[in-house]
């Protein structure tokens, strides 16, 4: 079994919040530049003009440590004037954008104006951050999660997201560009090298399957030799948070951690589930363990047990 | 003379601070929708993407009563949150935009990118603002003040006047887009329809002549009939503000009332100048009282002397 500290070169693919969250406590207890997080830009939108990288910045604020600690996105104690004013304006205000989280967005909208690629813009904002871990987004091109709902037809991601609170039918997802989105630099060789890759407890079809749309990432990924782990995003039969459930079940998957099992198939080696779903019979290798992450202690706690499972997993 | 209700059509040219506080004393003596303000667009500048008017802008913040009130730029008790955060993230801040300010240039910027000329924008942000005071850009096309300085060549307008604090020595005024700008929509009617035509207390090269540039505007000035004032921005060889006396010494003019006179020349009828200039030998023109603005009731006060003025131009 591999300690902590031998592993060099971990790859986690992670979405938003509860991705998130592993992915802090896995940099809390790697060495310092072990962990690599290959982030989902399929949620990536534009508002007002600016490049929105939602899941990119939840995953970089909670490694910088100004995560918002009740919503998880957003920065902790960021203000509103913007915001509020250009509701003074007349603007329906739908999307909440807190004014340092807006900071974040107008450097990457006038950089990414300025010819660099998002992976450039998001390494910079870290290393401006201090942050150690190698955040990449998963593409450097457009990827865009599309929903095709049973009330309201095509709507962008944020649209069915937030603006209609994940409440619409889910009929269909797309993610558009998925045909020609090549990985962004340092995505293959990250994993090419990886001595682990670990999936984190993000919604499979809105945080993961983008990224496994890159179609070169999903090759890189049957084709590793490393164990690759994930976390399930489910408890229980209920999502940890989000529509997970939700839309697992308007597709006719089956909506838990069998489901889960079933949806990552052979790209995975072995599902870590909750001790709720002890019980469950599943169709791969599991491990069983408290996977609730409700503070940073449970974080560093949960990573470390992904870690030391690493060494009991056999493909 | 007329009495400040019998007019309905009044046109202003103004720049920034000293022109909006003389705008907003119009427009409070003024009928509701008699004053057409046409502002100095040579300031503005990309800054982070976002299309930055600086000159519109307080113009439009003082009419709405939300102006600094010591600054007279930008919005009373607005926050920096924004600007802070990108220090963080390593930027130099050195233009300073609230985070109240920005949502206007977001929003701005959001419309432009859209296709809205900037008069229609303008003409939007003011509506949300409840002003009832018409503001036109001078053109809706790119105009830019630049500055070549002795000490460090070119410079773009806010890059001589923010970054150095127009500290650099001017050796000459460009200003770019001049041969192809053409005035914006409502701009010709305003100063064709108008009944006077008022040039506010602004910088004469770096407020005013931009505006005068636009060639279409220079040749209504030329060809009106109606009476043209101006209220001199210099008090007894000194700037009420800014860089007027120094810019104007450097370019080899005279840098007082008399050289205010001249520079307009036949473009105006008759100069407004303060009493302590009243023994200055004018070459034109001129009506003597307190242009001095301290207070809402100097502002108010002085423009009714102004349009009172109006009734004893002899062109």
């Amino acid at each position: 079994m591999a300690l902590n500290g031998s592993f060099k070169r971990i790859v986690a693919l992670a979405g938003g919040v509860g991705g998130a969250k592993l992915v802090a406590g896995l940099a809390a207890c790697l060495p310092s530049g072990a962990l690599t997080v290959i982030g989902n830009t399929g949620d990536d939108f534009r508002h007002y003009g600016l490049h929105v990288s939602p899941d990119l910045d939840t995953v970089m604020y909670t490694l910088a440590g100004i995560a918002h600690p009740i919503n998880g996105w957003g920065i902790a104690d960021d203000t509103r004037y913007v915001l509020d004013m250009l509701a003074h304006y007349g603007e329906a205000i739908w999307f909440s954008l807190g004014d340092r989280d807006l900071a974040t967005n107008i450097l990457r909208t006038h950089w990414l104006a300025q010819g660099w690629p998002l992976s450039r813009v998001t390494a910079r904002l870290c290393q401006q951050l201090g942050i150690a871990t190698r955040l990449l987004p998963m593409t450097d091109d457009p990827l865009a999660t599309v929903v095709y709902t049973l009330e309201h037809g095509r709507l962008a991601f944020q649209e069915y997201f937030v603006r209609h609170r994940w409440q619409p039918t889910v009929q269909r997802l797309v993610y558009e560009g998925a045909e020609t989105a090549q990985p962004a630099e340092g995505v293959l060789e990250a994993l090419h090298e990886a001595e682990a890759i670990i999936i984190c407890p993000s919604n499979p079809l809105l945080s993961i399957e983008p990224i496994l749309q890159v179609r070169a990432i999903r090759e890189a990924l049957r084709a590793r030799r490393a164990p690759c782990l994930a976390v399930s995003p489910i408890i229980n039969g209920a999502a940890l948070k989000g529509p997970t459930v939700k839309i697992m079940h308007e597709l006719g998957l089956r909506a838990d951690v069998v489901g889960v099992a079933e949806y990552y198939g052979d790209l995975i080696d072995a599902l870590i589930i909750d001790e709720a779903d002890r019980a469950v019979r599943m169709p791969q290798q599991c491990f069983v363990t408290n996977i609730r992450m409700l503070s940073s202690a449970d974080r560093r706690r949960l990573a470390e047990e992904v870690l030391m499972m690493l060494g009991e997993v056999h493909p």
